[in-house]
Formats: structure tokens, C-alpha cells, sequence
């Protein structure tokens, strides 16, 4: 999407042919700085330190560290030693595995001097298949926003709300959740976008709120504890977010709060949207509450607040009493019931499992 | 309630007869200081600038403010003058406005030389009967924890969520929504609290967890968004919130987020109970949605989070972009029907036009 005019996606392959190109995210929203990936151990830091996030774009900078690395030696022995040290960044994350196994097991059985070229085709092919997923994520939920703005007086805007960063920043372009909003904004339909800051790491205030504006998209920031109030007034058309893992019964597990928003919307007859690649449907589970386990992470990052001081410089602040205990699961999971919709890049669905089989015919279990 | 084991009220007279003394909140959870109010300067701005809050807590700081002034001159205009100025502190606290209008009513009939003592009398018996009536909500409350506690395995200790801070330092001592716990705990009923931080000013995280720890009752502290994953888990066995305003059918006007929880505590069959003193009941008002305007905190509340910084320094950050929009309702509306009950100091009664009228039935609309 544009940062202030310009287009960009989230990583790029350098003009060296040697490097990739990344935004180091955990300087958002206060300061945009792009880093250059010249070795295979630039690009495992920028993943292990989470200068990038999101699923999609893990995996793809996982596949230029891989290119960058067989581009400088391109042994059997290069190529295993990258794919475990990539590997090992970010140990859970089953996208950079996926990515990472495929690259390597298309790139093995090729001679040593064509791997280079092949890593950084299968990089480019990796990047350009998440857009065009996205792209088509954003096609059908553009449909679902102008039916909606159509039942809408003429020259009122459509007043989406999303919690957390399911935008361009996550994945290479798009975004699962912001596509159908940069798509209705580009189209020239009136909508205003209300971000739940999403609390504790504040992806909504530090992300979501920074990219929207780069690319002219009005918003508005609100607490986490603002949208059912805002629902009760009228002031929500539709929520749309995204989703780290689908269940085969359309249970959505995503970060934590985003059920509230779904009770939410069901009590004052809201639309309730999901945005996902099929990538993220897990057809082996069925009941995502009690079947997904939930990643609790460190109480810091509930009682420590970080951001930008008055004269500039990045900090962090405690907000509670020094020996105050926190508990932070990182996820919640919105039941199938409380969703309208899934919407995926081959169309919107029922949030049920014939909703999805509907959809995805080869990979529903029988 | 106690302090590292020593007994406190939230504000207290001086043993000089001239003074009165409170806790600077603002500076809470970070340090702990006691002002000492001299004159009715200090005490107005011990009300403006927020070192109290909490309905309360500012009318007895309001009716130690005149008694302040009275025992330094006590004519006439002297009288109206702390009135006048005393209001003026906080234009929109009805309770502020109710305490002052009270005290000069008690004090203008009475001979000059009287009214500085009948001033402290008057400033102890608001506070006393303040403490009478959470002191009564929370014995009534006490008996619902019981109920529950007897239904859980032996052992085994009610958990407990609240939002905000309906606790002792916003009322003279007990608080609402914190008496029945601190009862409980005081009784040697095992109970432990989840503390929603309470975005965004963080009263939770702030104020509650503070005083919580302080007394030595458990707790953990929870984003405002994990709330419903808590329940879905049966983790929470009760909510008790307090209500700014409650109308005369039970619909509850409270800190902005307490709506999400009762959705989600509707939905996992928690039980949802308000804690209130009478006189927050707004007879005169039935529908809270439709009738209770809603007020609209500025944005930088949003956007900036204050805390203390490593080196132990008071700051604050910004957690957005520069010039990112935010809305900041500070209250939202929980309907009745989400309510499983209020705990007045009159009993427990259903949140129904009926079940308060039979509690108080000389309030009560024809």
C-alpha cells in the first residue's frame, strides 16, 4: 500500500541482486526506517527480533533469507545450514516452517549453480501469491461493504471497526482484514475505519493507525473497551479482523478481545466479518475453544507501556505497582455462532463447516 | 481499608482541628504521599487537580474543604465564598454540588461562633455514613460470595473480575464493588481478583491493583480484552463492577468496557452483579441508553499512557503516530438484562424496576 504517495510492500529484493529490503516494524509508528538484509543472519534477526510480524511476511522473509544465503554459497551445506538457523527464529510459527520446507525441498534436487536464481524466483513467486490472495481477500469483502454502503443513506460513510493488525504490515501487501477497506477507500467509497488499540502490544494504535493514515484512510482510534458502546449508537456498520488459525467449523482463534467485539456485534445486530487466507484454515480441529491451546505470554508486556516521550526519544513506562502479578493470554476464540461471515479468497462464506466445505471442497475432511 | 498492615480511610481529619489529609492520588501506584489540606485553597485544589476522585470521596473532601474555611473565618461570606469556590471545582459532580448545597444549608442558620465545629461534624458524619452504607453493600455482597464459594469444590477460591475502580480510594472507605471482597478476604473466604486495567486511564492497573495489594488480598491484572477468554475458561466465578448512575429499571452507567463484560458474562453463565450505594440510583431516568448522555474524554487520554520509567522517573508516552484521530467515550450503558443482580446497602435486588422499587419503596416511581 502507499506510505505518504508511494507504494510499497512490506519486503522487496534489492537491486544488487544480493539483498532484500524489509521496514523494521518495531520502530512503527514513530519512526520509518527500511533495513537492508545482506546475509542470512541479517534476515534470521529480522525475524527472531520481530522487525517483521505476521505470519505471511515471516515466511516470505524467511524465503530472501534463504536466496541471500545461497546467493553468496550455494553448497548443500549452505543450503541445510540456512534453512535450520531460519528455522530456529521463531520456533512456533508454522508459516516460517511451511515457507522454509518448501523452499528447500524445491531447491535440493537443483544444481548448485542455478539454486540462487530459483531462491529468488521462489521468493518473488512466494510474495506475489500472498498479494494475489490478499488482493482477492479484498475483492470480495469490497463486495460485502458496498451492499452495505448501498442500504446506507446516500454520502454516509461505511464505519468499519477492527481489532488488532491484519493490514499490510503482516502480511507482503493488502493485509487480510484492511484489504476490502484499502480496496473501498481506493474505489472512491466513503469509509472511516474505528482501531481498537489492542492492548497489551498495542498493534492497532502503533500499526493499524500508522498505515491507515500513510495511505489516507480516515480513522479513528479507540480503546479496546469503546466498541460495544459504539455499537449500541449506530456508530458500527461492520467489524472485519482477521484470524492467526480457522477451524474446520468456521471457530476463528484470534488476538485477544477480539470475542468481546463479536458479542458485541451480535447484541446489537452488527455484521461480524473474518478475513482469511485458507492458509490459516486448520481442517484438524473443530472446536477452536477446546481445542486450541493459548499462548500465554510475559506479564511485561501487560504492566510495561512503550512508546515515544515528548522530547522524541522511545521508552517504556509501568503503569502498575512494581510487584503487581499479570496474566496475558494472547489469543481469544470467537465461536462459529457469533460470526457472519467468513471471507476468503475464493469468495465469502458461512462461518460453518459446510459454509467452508462449500468453498474448499478438496480440503474439508469427508 | 489497610496499608502494609496500618488502617487508612481515603481522607481524615487533622489532629490540629484545622486541617484534613488525603492521598495524592495522582501519584498512585508509583508513591505513596499524604497531603495535608490547610486551607480551603489546598482543598479545592486537591479537587480539581484530581489528587481525589470518585463521587464520594470529592463531596467529603468538598465538606472538609468548608470546615476548613469556616474555622478560619466563619461570617457569611466566607461561607458562600468556600461554597462558590468549592463548586467550581468540578462544575458536573452532582455529589460535589449535593454535599457543599447540604453543608451551607446545615450551616448558615447557625450563630457564627458554631459553625466551625458543626462544619467537622457535619465533614465526619458524611464520611461516616459513606462508610456505613459500603460497609452495608458489602456485607450483602459477602453473602453472594459465600453462595458461591459453598457451590465450588472445598479449597478451591472464587475468582473474581472487576473493572475500573470502584474501590475504597474512590469513596471514604470499603469502595462498592471492592467492600464485598475485602469482606470476604477479611473473613478468611479464599478469594482472588482479575483486575482489568481499564484503558485508558488505568484505574485498574493503577488504582485497584494497588490498594488490592496493599490489603494483601490476590490478584492478577488482566487487559481489558482478556476478560471473555477468562469466562470461556471458567476462570471467573463472579463480576462485580461499580455504576456511576444506575436508573430506575437497573440499566447501569459505568466505566466505558463494563457492557463487554456483561455480554461475555451473559454468555458463560457467570453471574454479573453491580455494586451501589442509593444515592447513585437516578430515579428519574429509565432508559440509560436512550436517556443518559454519554461524555467525551479528550484524546489524548487515548494516545499518551503515563507510567514511571525505568530510572523511576514519572512520564508519559505516546503510543500512536503523531497525529492519529482518537475517540474517548468515557462510559458506556450495561441494559439490565445483563445484569444478574444489584448490591445495594439494602440488600441484593433484581436490576428490574420491580426489584428496586421493593427495596426502596418510597423512592420508587408511582
Amino acid at each position: 500500500m502507499k506510505i505518504d504517495g508511494t507504494a510499497y510492500r512490506s519486503i522487496w529484493p534489492g537491486a544488487d541482486g544480493k539483498s532484500a529490503s524489509i521496514i523494521d516494524q518495531t520502530r512503527l509508528p514513530h519512526e520509518f526506517v527500511t533495513v537492508d538484509l545482506g546475509t542470512l543472519e541479517d534476515a534470521a534477526t529480522a525475524i527472531r527480533d520481530m522487525w517483521v510480524r505476521g505470519a505471511p511476511l515471516i515466511g516470505a522473509t524467511a524465503a530472501y533469507g534463504m536466496a541471500i544465503a545461497l546467493t553468496r554459497d550455494a553448497s548443500d551445506a549452505a543450503l541445510e545450514n540456512a534453512h535450520e538457523t531460519l528455522i530456529a527464529t521463531r520456533p512456533t510459527a508454522i508459516n516460517l516452517k511451511w515457507a522454509l520446507d518448501a523452499a528447500a525441498a524445491h531447491l535440493r534436487p537443483l544444481a548448485r549453480e542455478e539454486r540462487a536464481a530459483a531462491a529468488w524466483r521462489f521468493a518473488a513467486d512466494l510474495c506475489d501469491g500472498d498479494v494475489a490472495v490478499n488482493h482477492a481477500i479484498g475483492q470480495h469483502g469490497l463486495a460485502v461493504i458496498r451492499e452495505i454502503a448501498a442500504r446506507k443513506p446516500a454520502g454516509e460513510r461505511v464505519n468499519i471497526l477492527t481489532h488488532c493488525n491484519a493490514g499490510w504490515l503482516a502480511t507482503v501487501d493488502w493485509g487480510t482484514a484492511t484489504s476490502p477497506i484499502y480496496q473501498a477507500h481506493d474505489a472512491g467509497l466513503a469509509v472511516h475505519v474505528f482501531v481498537d488499540e489492542t492492548r497489551p502490544r498495542n498493534q492497532g494504535a502503533g500499526l493499524t493507525a500508522w498505515e491507515l493514515g500513510r495511505h489516507g484512510v480516515p480513522h479513528t482510534l479507540v480503546v479496546d473497551n469503546a466498541g460495544g458502546h459504539l455499537m449500541q449508537h449506530g456508530a458500527v456498520d461492520m467489524v472485519i479482523v482477521g484470524t492467526d488459525r480457522t477451524t474446520a467449523r468456521g471457530d476463528v482463534c484470534n488476538k485477544i478481545g477480539t470475542y468481546l467485539k463479536a458479542l458485541a456485534a451480535k447484541d446489537n445486530g452488527v455484521p461480524f466479518y473474518v478475513a482469511l487466507p485458507s492458509s490459516t484454515i486448520d481442517w484438524t480441529v473443530s472446536d477452536g475453544l477446546r481445542e486450541i491451546p493459548i499462548e500465554e505470554r510475559s506479564a511485561e508486556e501487560v504492566t510495561w507501556v512503550h512508546g515515544k516521550r515528548a522530547d522524541g526519544t522511545l521508552d517504556k513506562v509501568l503503569i502498575t505497582p512494581q510487584t503487581t502479578p499479570a496474566a496475558n493470554p494472547a489469543f481469544d476464540v470467537t465461536p462459529a455462532r457469533l460470526v457472519t461471515g467468513l471471507i476468503t479468497e475464493r469468495g465469502v462464506c458461512a462461518a460453518s463447516a459446510e459454509g467452508l466445505a462449500a468453498l474448499f471442497p478438496e480440503r474439508a475432511p469427508a
